[in-house]
């Protein structure tokens, strides 16, 4: 019933504020015998780490995650897995000036209508920190996946849009998408985000962002019927990504305006086996996967800690300007994506589980 | 684990197959003493019923719901309410030719994959016939949440974009949204529409559709964070219907295009409350209602069965081409904008109760 | 959250009360390609049926059971299996006695003390008819673990306790239980049973009774650490009975006493296959099954309806004598057998499947 | 589905193995603005301590433990609260001698043919060091029923019986329960049971014992029927605890043998509310508190590692006799004592907010 975990096979709690003395999560339903090391979570973990770019946040945290439990002789061992970060960027400091404020854009306002009480710094359990934990825990679901399904299975996402600024679909490369600060998968597009981004940051204002994550070498058959549909669940997992206001499978929003007979992937035999024509659907009919490549798209709303002054009111009722001070992601959907990306995973990770459990 | 119910408190289970004896659901957790009849049920049915006007597929199903626990003497119980519908047009008919074939955009083939064995009769448990459980639930939760929240509360639902053509919202007239087939809130568009989709169906096509659910009267303070956050629910919700492939909340995709300083709903003291001078976030900050409407929007694929021939594949393996014959909703967009409202009140009601556990 | 649901992959809701239209259960997460009959579950229902001696009550129900989904030519399909009883011996009553009774031993007060509501007719919710559809889910359950485990796997129970009178352990006989009417293993404790219950109920009186259900042909590695042991989740599953208010597995409260060398199953190489040499654990240790015996005990209290006037109180504040007419059974426990044996068959479904999940 | 979670509205999932790094537990669903500070947790984790007399082990563990998220200036914030203990006595060791080892009466062959792997270092995550986490949880949980029930509310719990040794109940005094090594509640059979233990370990062997629990200031109206009634919930949560065989509510097993006249609770009014005559029912009717003391009992075998040699075998397959060196519980059940305690709270703490939901 709280809302503190996510799956329910393949099953993770967090915890931690953004200044508390640490985050973790505890990952449950874990098989067992897997090779699992503290090395296969850092890896992805750095690279979400923010300060890496001139284009997202300078808070300095190594973020080096810690087992404590769950991995023994460096396999798993069936028992949950609790996976430990330190804050040590949590020095002592004055949060005197946002204590009593409600910020426009912050989820200041509604956790103090829900609890009558909040953990004030640095935006407290609400903070975008915690999707470090996201990306742990999608580590985890990765090496179970690759386990069962092999290496062609991948999980990849890319930064398809920045601010108003879409990609060029006709010149999209994997490989680009490692070579630039933003993720983005077309050469064109990075560099001219690049002076878009610097316009944004003198502008003192922030940019949205689209991301698309793609799940290849999903076998056929996972999504449970008819309310964990699989692409309801990666919906309410992209949703619940702070900052995330859109999600779509496949087509989407632009498939609506498409004629019927456009709409829905045809299907032919091609060397004996059922296949389809196109892939409209983004991988899931029915809610179950078709075994072609799962797409999601997510929208990303402009980072609400900006340095122009913005309307806000205060715990005890006065009218203020807020602004912010210091370094803040221009664009916070830069770091959605690898978040993204362990999203999917951990759906897919749960799914398969429970496919095993019904249908194995 | 299996994905047959919806909700934690407010929870319920649905069954049934297209053309099994009937379908229902068992709603559980529904608050006692709280006056309930048939027809608080049927009322809403009678919106989502097919065969209402020449836009809407033929099939005459009267969907006469009815209890069979959890109401005594005009009052709920506390214990599980039963909902049964009988399949009354369930006439024998000879389905030998989709019993072996996967119809392109229908389940037939991720069914199939899944459980290796199929309820091919007319779409079976994958049939958009569920989604009148949805609806029976749905009119649960409004019962609740009027109970509880007063007449202010209200969910109501309007198609925005038929096929390509999109509604002015300045035209928009909740008003309307009952004086057309199309549940089109705009005059002008629904006119039009009607002359759109009469062209799509002689075109042998079919449409889809985008639309918007706006709840009214939620007070602040609903959603668990973090993954559990109201509008993580609200997409897994919505993108959980039949054909669904896209939710957005507030400004949903749009959101991304536009700068950070006009992104966020500032906020100003007025009569001595809090109040936000916009409704971009579309009610949820932080997953967190806000108390503002909630706004979402969902898109919905054309319709999959029709009379133009699509190519397909056999159960053994051949290949075809599908054409569907009879009368089939040209736009099933237009009849999941009650089923739309539905889960938006379960979301609600189930977030309320469970709110209720932790801070009530 | 609520609770009339059992169970996580195989899971099962009950609905429906004593005097209501119907009762009915819906069974999800059931793997599809079970070949399944009404018949497969009206055998078990048949056993538990009331009015088959005159030891128990005298209500006629034919209790026909009937599949409204999920069933689909002759095998599970994967989805939800709705099952309803008609409750046809539900003639028009004057329960205006019992309307405002709380009676001794009953759930009447406690229902009206958490909804401020209650259906007062022959115990609506809270009674015992309820049990049926936990027989019927029951034999899903061994269906699903028969074709798993094959032709060794059993789960049967006898009745071991009447009364103060308990059996002689060295007389035990299976092909005993079915021959008398109490399920009893010892015949010379079931013919004395005979005339010991003709004497309670001459006397007015109930009589309580001890159930013990044994589990054969289970495999090892069922269970889940360290909240949801196999042995934990039997627990519940029994005490959830009505009227029962204790369980034991293996050695039980006996064990406490033993000598710490006593009480442990010592294991051996045999034919070389680790073998315990005893069971006093009852077939789990850690809370996972030892590939042994399952075997556990309940309580089940005396029938509380008696002819025999005890003190009550009434809605309004009244103190009253309570005595109960017509034909009850003297000793509900004789009826409780076929519930403790699916109880236990519905656990070992549902851990068989959770282990699939994790470790299949 | 994995099994290191209890609860739904109060939930708490705990990790860590005997001789990892650490042991810890994450609570969710923790109502916000309750005072906490980690010396309300500490205060019982001390009560649960080895080595705190000559007949519990000698185990040095301060036990410390800190608080890591989700209280913030004194405060629950209702985040999830990451509680954590770290095993200081973790030095490293041989453990060559039970690595291979299936230990009788312990969970190491389950474990491996369950995971196919164990950490085999002191018990691993079967150890009963787990418990820590219990009685840390139920610290919490008796802080939530203090703020909502007042100070009326207590659990509290005795040992009644030691080996075969019950205690005398007319001599039940709560205050001697403190004042002896046992949390014995009568005097006579304290001292008695000193030279019985001393007795018991010279002998080489170990004790079983019987623990009763009993929580004052309960409301009426707890319980979830059917499945999760009050009742059901409390035997799964005692009989998830280590080394625990059976369990009782109320009269329990007694109850059986019990005439039907005196097995049920008698009503009056008394000073115009409706008060039980006694309480045979251990404070649950239909599975729902009736307001009484809830009383529950449960067993306790032997512990499971003695000086006597026992036959085990191990992985590869070889007969070997076991005997555990060096100091260890005689009587494991003692220190059960205080977690029985904390399980009863914690099943409270999970109804009260579940009762809130649907009926608050």
């Amino acid at each position: 019933m709280p809302g503190n975990s996510f799956g329910q096979a393949f099953r993770f709690t967090t915890w931690g504020e953004s200044h508390g003395p640490a985050i973790g999560c505890v990952v449950d339903g874990v098989p067992p015998r897997i090779p699992l090391a503290e090395e296969d979570i850092q890896l992805w973990l750095d690279r979400r780490r923010p300060g890496q770019s001139r284009f997202t946040s300078q808070r300095r945290e190594p973020d080096r995650v810690k087992f404590f439990s769950g991995v023994f002789e460096g396999v798993t061992t069936g028992a949950p897995i609790a996976l430990v970060i330190e804050n040590v960027d949590q020095r002592p400091r004055d949060y005197s000036e946002i204590k009593d404020l409600f910020r426009p854009g912050h989820a200041d306002y509604t956790y103090f209508k829900k609890y009558g009480v909040r953990d004030y710094r640095g935006g407290g359990r609400a903070s975008a920190r915690e999707t470090a934990m996201r990306v742990a825990a999608g580590a985890i679901a990765r090496k179970i996946l690759g386990e069962a399904w092999g290496k062609r299975f991948a999980v990849r996402g890319a930064l398809v849009q920045m601010g108003p600024h879409a990609i060029d679909r006709s010149r999209w490369d994997w490989a680009e998408v490692e070579q630039n600060p933003f993720w983005c998968p077309d050469p064109v597009a990075a560099k001219q985000w690049e002076g878009y981004l610097d316009g944004v940051r003198k502008a003192r204002s922030s940019a949205g962002a689209v991301i698309e994550v793609v799940a290849e070498g999903v076998p056929p058959g996972l999504g449970e019927p008819v309310y964990d549909k699989l692409d309801a669940d990666i919906a309410k997992a992209l949703m619940s990504i702070n900052a995330v206001k859109g999600v779509e499978i496949g087509d989407g929003f632009a498939g609506a305006a498409r004629p019927g007979e456009e709409a829905h992937d045809e299907m032919r035999m091609v060397d004996g086996r059922a296949e389809f024509l196109s892939n409209r659907a983004g991988g899931a009919l029915g809610g179950i996967s078709t075994g072609q490549d799962i797409v999601a798209r997510f929208a990303v709303k402009p980072t609400s800690s900006i340095p122009t002054p913005r309307r806000g009111v205060t715990v005890d009722g006065a009218d203020v300007e807020v602004s912010v001070k210091g370094r803040h992601d221009p664009c916070v959907g830069i770091r959605a994506v690898p978040v993204g990306e362990a999203m999917i995973a951990c759906v897919l990770a749960d799914h398969w589980l429970r496919h095993k459990a019904q249908c194995g």
